[in-house]
């Protein structure tokens, strides 16, 4: 998908529809963070190596828009990108597709925090650069 | 709340914590839900009633922002209007408090459709004018 | 309900509903422990107490059976009782109930461990007792 | 596994997580429902063949024996297997497995009705044939 280069593959649960026989929105944000899980283990080693560093992250805000429904056993796509890093901020940019049909999209902002104080701090340097590494690598 | 006539009440479940030790993220979609089925219950006659009319809606665009966790078996008012309907749109307003502390507001934008064939449909007459009764009051 | 003198009430939710029109099977051992939760709380001064007390406690083991169908927006009653407490070991049973139809039952076992070794612990006596005259009273 | 042939691959989510660190005990139930959709998917056709030929499936009995928790990222296989077809009846059992160690293991029971009048029918015989195959295979 344009934009990205990352994407978690997910396939719709039987328990994920509900009684509209479509996927229920609150799983869209569990897909979200299962791309988002997915990302930072591709390009930055992994969420448990931030908690490893002694940080831990937050969900600060949550949206997404939902253009055509999602149905049982579907093979989706969840591309995932981050689309800025700011101090103790970032935020990350979802797209939900299905054979080429995008579904979904949506965003997260998340803010970074010591684990052990739980006030915010910056991202390490090393995360930062993998990230934008990353982010200038799809903007080509 | 302020500006709100109506609120759910939401008690913490054990399975909607997470490793955090707080409420996930994904279950304050649910909680709007809930909040907005009350909400239909008590001013337009249920959401079933809507059903019954040959209407079904669907979750057109969620929003969520997180000011401060919730954690296991806390007391939550989930507070709930409507902010505006428009032909065959329209969209909730919500508002998590614990004791006086709001831990979350959202939004939540639907569509009407008919049951049948799927296409939108206008709000029925007595729908619109129950929630705007309701909306008014909350004005006061 | 026969044999139980506590029940804790649920409403089943839409996201609790899937594609075949009715509550999934997952969401009633949420609801177990929605009742056992409760249970605690009234009998025993709450799970929050059991942990204060530097207790943990695990599910070992969980049965269900599914009689009849729940559906969106049903009112349930979900029956607990405490069936046993032996040493480190305790087992609670559960009816779900509709307007006098036992929709389900089932029976969760559970161990307690210290928790900071996890190693297993015998219950506190105070909540023996208070679970066991719980008890006591309903086979009256 | 041994008596196993088939497994699908779960990856935990954070979303599965609860305050105690572990996955919640109800996502179990969820994992055996996708690795059942999986094995009909392998050996009959999908579960979609099984709702085409007008015949859909309830969950009689649910039961699963937590040995070992499951933590946020592990990398688990839910082996799966038909354990009897009898007439309307089916039964799978299931192990969860964490590299070589048993962390779980359960079973469901199922009834098969005929999706318009819901009535109790036999499974079809292409179904039984291709389930016991496979069936017969893993006993080798």
């Amino acid at each position: 998908m344009e934009g990205f280069d990352f994407a978690a593959q997910i396939r719709v649960r039987f328990a994920d529809t509900d009684a509209q026989g479509v996927a229920h929105n609150s799983n869209y944000f569990v897909w979200f963070e299962v791309a988002r899980v997915e990302f930072l283990e591709r390009y930055a080693g992994g969420y448990q190596k931030l908690r490893d560093a002694g940080i831990e992250s937050f969900v600060l805000e949550s949206h997404a828009r939902f253009l055509q429904p999602a149905f049982f056993d579907d093979r989706l796509l969840v591309h995932a990108r981050i689309h800025s890093v700011r101090g103790a901020r970032f935020r990350f940019d979802y797209l939900v597709e299905r054979d080429g049909t995008v579904l979904a999209d949506g965003w997260t902002s998340h803010g970074a925090v010591d684990a052990t104080t739980l006030r915010p701090t910056r991202l390490p340097a090393w995360l930062v650069e993998s990230v934008t590494a990353a982010t200038s690598s799809s903007a080509r």
